[in-house]
C-alpha cells in the first residue's frame, strides 16, 4: 500500500445535520427502552415529521418497513465520547470492543439505525411497530428498506 | 388517535455531528459514483479513520461486513433541500417520489448509508468492496451489519 493511504483532508469540522421530525415512545429512559427495534416489533412508536418536511413523506405508504436514522439524544457525552464498550454479548466476561464493532448506542456520533415496520401513516405521523428509542428522539433521516441494498450481496443466496 | 400526536417539542436545533474520517475512492463526481455499494462489490475504496478514533477499530477484524454511515458533501444545497426526486426505478415516466420512500443521495439530512464488505484493515485504514461514494466523503460513523438487526424479522425467514 502507499504511503498516502494515512494522509488525506484534515479533519472535518462537525456537519451540521437538521432533524426532520421526532418519535414518540412509551420510554422515557435509554435504560429500559429495547437495545434493538428488531427485537420489539410487538411494541409501537410514532414518528411526528416536521410540517416543512411532510412533502417528502409521499411514497411512503408503500415501503413496509423503514430506517429511522436518529440522534440519541439522551447519550450522555462521557457516554457518546468512549471509544470502547462492553457488547451486550460479552456483558458475562466484560471484554470491551473497539464501538464502531458493536451496534452500542454509546458512539461519537449518537448516530442511531431502528429497523421499523411501517403500521399506518396519518397526515405527518408514521405509526410504526419495532421500538427502541427514547421518546422524544430527533429522526434525522427516513429511508425505505430495500433488501438489494440492504443484504450484502454474497449473503443474499 | 388522541389530538396530541402531532404537538410536542419545538423544531429541534440542528445537530452537530463530527466526522470520525473519510473514504478514499476512484470517484471525483457524484455523477460518476454508482448508485448503491452493494451493486459495485468489484470496486474497492478505503477509509481513513482519524486517528483519535482509531481505538473504536478494535474487533472489527470479525465484522464481515459494515455500514458506513457519511456525509453526502458533494450534493449541493438545492438538490438537498428538495422533498421530492424521481427514483431510477421511474426514470422513463418522470414520476416524482417523497425523498422520504426512496434512497436518493439529495436529501435534507444529507446523510448516505452504504454497506460495504470488508477486505483487510491495516492500522486505521479500512479496505472494503462496494463503493457508491464520491473520494473524500466525510464518514460519521461505522456499524457492523448485523442479520437480526438489518433484515425485518417478519422477512428474515
Amino acid at each position: 500500500m502507499p504511503e498516502q493511504t494515512t494522509s488525506g483532508p484534515e479533519v472535518h469540522q462537525p456537519v451540521q445535520v437538521r432533524p426532520i421530525g421526532y418519535v414518540v415512545t412509551d420510554y422515557a429512559r435509554p435504560q429500559d427502552a429495547p437495545p434493538q427495534a428488531t427485537e420489539n416489533y410487538r411494541d409501537t412508536g410514532r414518528v411526528v415529521v416536521y410540517d416543512q418536511f411532510a412533502g417528502g413523506l409521499s411514497g411512503l405508504e408503500n415501503c413496509p418497513h423503514i430506517w429511522l436514522l436518529t440522534w440519541l439524544h439522551s447519550q450522555g457525552e462521557d457516554e457518546a465520547s468512549a471509544l470502547t464498550c462492553v457488547p451486550r454479548g460479552l456483558a458475562m466476561t466484560g471484554e470491551h470492543r473497539g464501538v464502531f464493532s458493536t451496534r452500542s448506542p454509546n458512539r461519537p456520533s449518537r448516530l442511531g439505525m431502528s429497523l421499523v415496520r411501517v403500521v399506518d401513516i396519518v397526515g405527518n405521523v408514521i405509526h410504526f411497530h419495532g421500538v427502541d428509542l427514547v421518546n422524544g428522539t430527533p429522526v434525522l433521516d427516513i429511508k425505505p428498506w430495500v433488501r438489494s441494498t440492504d443484504i450484502p450481496p454474497d449473503l443474499a443466496g
